[in-house]
């Protein structure tokens, strides 16, 4: 691409553009300009993939002249509907009667604690007695021992010791050695294998470990990740902005959402006659925005058909504490690559923002590279090091997560207490969201195996589809606008993650207070009916 | 480059190689290799653009295979020397007598905390409390009180209203709105000019905002960016990984660091000349590092010049408080071209990981746009949106370094007091250490004017830089190893930085405590002497 005329850049974004539509994911572009929406979403339609030109001809950095990798990148999950749900939010703080409901339900993203989901208290105890030490010293302890338990003064103190008592010093590049050493201990007791520090590297949240990944894999235009079918759009998006192919493969929504060994080949021969160089693929697992949890017996036969196939693995697995069913339970990439002895290449990714933690503002999380070839890991030091480190309350945080309160501590009753009443209250909204949709007219839906998502399917009046696709959006977009505006509900649609074409899906949390639950489904319930009435003749 | 073969690519990139080299900014691979360094070094080594192939011919991710800009990418902070610092420091940590040094003396990265300087208490506390906002409630705030002033407990309320008591919560990805409209009145007080928080982003670090920037920047391998020699390795890090060109240009010791507009016109009219598209200019003000102040009439001079070839300009302007002298004050970008009325494109970069607050590990910092077209601003809340937010306490951090305590609050004379300390001292140790290092014979170093580092120059016994080139060492990361293998103190070669061909530097931070200010500059003169009485009768 990067040698070629400006011209043929252009041709082959379109190319590729066509072949991302032909998997539903929709294009940001022609979904928002048609909506005419305000200002705020104006500036988002602006940012898609047909932005007209600058006026301004006087500018250097246009959105000719950019980086067209970023121009053509999409992300939904903060794209135009967030947007238009952040201007009702600021319209109902100035008139609060201007609209039909008396709040914004935010069910575009995984964001507990902005839905009142409260932090585990042990964690932050930690995490303050870090920032202000002076509580831990002779003139303050004993006042600080009316606040706060024992064993998170003597964690912080421990905490502190790693970091040589400078909590506001640059770390190791690729996080505290011994935080390292404590994500190690935690996925030997998860797995039943040995895992090593020397692999794990903290990072800003596992976002930023999938994009250092994914640059590391990334040497050429030809280079074709496998990206399954609904995705987390993370991956399009990075793929995009690295100029690299995304090699999609469907999820089986008839089958819980388990992989298609059947159709993964026909992704990757597909990808490959085409001249495509597939190195790795993506799993997402529990999924996102699917909710469904993979059984061990398919993480197997993907385990082996990238041995066959010579694929890493990109195991994306920060719902692993998310699990709903007995029936699905977590089982990591790395345990069966360990099981089976395999060779394969594997990064596995985890995070401080999800499970009941939720500790999303912070940014922490981790990878573990299994069976990566040494000088590709000390390449991974060095483009760790320009970066200097990952914020340091956030490695912090992912030693709390992977090293809590044990039976016997003082603090161990109240974590186990708040860990259990977020997980039972989580699990009661997944069953009731997903029973929700799924019993209305022209919708289906998964029950949540786990992570904090259900993905229901919409089928929607062909005149609806038809008025949408007359003013160029996408269907599945144009339902979700038309459901922010009604109800002041915000989810994202199904294809900012891709589904199979011809169906259309929205991606909803259950984050919602329960006790906003009612409202909240009778509200979408209401819109849904009212949306198919006004079409129904046409049915 | 991207679809040109392999073979081309890397002819390409030993082209690159060559014409960095014409700036004396050395390979980190050459000068490690030949160093016989332990594992860790190696390993470092094998992070080089001369790596051997990978041994084991059936992984997929190898050195060979892998993105081979991030292959060739150097870091030097970061590098050999600090990778050896670390080694000896466990060594010392085992047997305390091994080594002719009693503890390792990092002067390689300006990492204030990590050499003891105390956070400012303020800031601690504000961060401490909205990790526990328990602290804040109605059952524990009276005790609360006998540990925290006033006003840090309104200030740590304050930022929780920020955030509708979620600290734990994505914010928004350009950063929490209330911070940012702090910031924009930070700068207007600063530079008696508006500034608006719409063109303020926060991010992760004043790293974090330049990556992002430049690779907004960097539409096509043919794109140049014009950076200072010696330059932050930042930049042409970024650059390499970006498959983008560095168009170097010289700082003038001989006349403090200053930029010559001569040099300037030089370097940009040779780039062109070749074809590259030169779209914008770095400069960092103060000096990184190199310690210079640019002053205002030199900046004028630089709006002009990028106004006149219209170039973007990115002033690094991280170290804006870290001034040391009368003579040459600080003077932000944004007000000079304000005082202009330009409408030169400019990004200005600042951190807490520098000035008094030295708050490294907690990754904060923003960028503010000028003159940015609306388009492209929409462009980058689309590229902050995939990496959903930088972390909270970073951007609350931010909010306290331009909104500190005022005359009359409860914390006022102890945040004053704190900075002040910090401040004098660094000045104090910048003076020593600057003529410390210029009253040595085949020494001279400029006065640091600002920041945390000066840059001497080492004129090198011709015997000793044969003895080097023998080795394909670098002279001066041959002589800086040879520093921390005999002092225990870390340096970066200038090398590592950019200076003129056939001179050589190195970068020292003054940053160690006073108190060891003696040892240090006495073990760094046994060295130095001593090495060149063993050259002397060659010199």
């Amino acid at each position: 691409m990067h040698c070629s005329s400006l011209a043929a850049t252009r041709a082959a974004f379109a190319a590729h553009h066509r072949y991302l539509v032909r998997y539903g994911l929709r294009t940001f572009s022609t979904t928002v300009a048609a909506m005419q929406l305000s200002s705020a979403a104006t500036a988002a339609a602006a940012a898609s993939s047909s932005t007209p030109s600058s006026s301004d001809g006087r500018k250097v950095l246009t959105v000719d002249t950019m980086n067209q990798h970023i121009r053509t990148m999409e992300y939904a999950v903060r794209g135009a509907i967030p947007i238009r749900a952040d201007e009702l939010r600021e319209q109902l703080k100035s008139s609060p009667n201007s609209l039909p409901f008396k709040q914004i339900t935010a069910c575009n993203i995984g964001n507990p604690q902005q839905l009142a989901q409260k932090p585990i208290t042990f964690l932050r105890q930690v995490s303050a007695l870090m920032e202000y030490a002076d509580l831990l010293g002779p003139e303050m302890i004993e006042t600080t021992r009316k606040l706060f338990p024992e064993d998170a003064i003597e964690r912080a103190r421990r905490n502190l010791s790693y970091v040589g008592n400078a909590a506001g010093a640059y770390t190791h590049s690729l996080g505290i050695h011994e935080v390292r050493q404590n994500v190690a201990r935690f996925i030997e007791e998860r797995d039943g294998f040995p895992a090593s520090a020397d692999n794990i590297c903290l990072t800003t949240g596992a976002s930023g470990a999938v994009e250092r990944v994914l640059d590391m894999l990334v040497s050429s235009p030809n280079v074709g990740i496998m990206i399954p079918i609904p995705q987390y759009p993370l991956y399009t998006a990075t793929l995009a902005r690295l100029n690299a192919q995304a090699v999609p493969y469907y999820l089986q929504e008839e089958n819980d959402w388990q992989l298609s060994m059947s159709d993964l080949e026909r992704a990757l021969s597909e990808a490959r006659a085409n001249g495509t160089d597939v190195r790795a693929l993506v799993v997402i697992n529990p999924g996102n925005p699917t909710g469904g949890c993979l059984l061990s017996s398919n993480i197997s036969e993907i385990v082996r058909f990238c041995e066959k196939h010579r694929l890493v693995i990109l195991a994306d697995e920060v719902y692993q504490t998310n699990i709903y069913t007995g029936t699905n339970p977590f089982v990591s990439f790395k345990q069966v690559v360990a099981q089976m002895q395999s060779e394969v290449e594997l990064f596995s990714f985890h995070s401080i923002s999800k499970g009941m933690i939720g500790e999303c503002g912070r940014r922490g999380g981790y990878y573990e590279a299994v069976n990566i070839d040494q000088a590709v890991m000390a390449q991974m030091l060095k483009l760790a090091s320009v970066s200097l480190c990952p914020n340091v309350q956030g490695q912090m945080a992912v030693d709390t997560m992977v090293n809590p309160p044990k039976k016997g501590d003082p603090s161990y009753a109240q974590y186990a207490a708040e860990i259990d009443a977020i997980f039972q209250s989580m699990r009661r909204r997944a069953k009731r969201l997903a029973t929700a949709f799924d019993s209305l007219p022209n919708m289906s839906c998964n029950s949540a195996q786990g992570a904090m998502y259900v993905f229901p399917r919409v089928t929607l009046p062909q005149q609806f589809v038809d008025e949408a696709r007359a003013k160029g959006v996408e269907p599945d977009s144009l339902y979700c606008m038309q459901m922010l505006e009604a109800t002041g509900i915000s989810v994202v649609p199904g294809s900012g993650f891709g589904q199979v074409p011809g169906t259309f899906h929205f991606r909803s949390t259950f984050l919602p207070p329960e006790e906003l639950f009612d409202d909240f489904i009778d509200g979408f319930k209401r819109f849904h009916m009212g949306l198919l009435a006004r079409y129904s003749p046409k049915i």
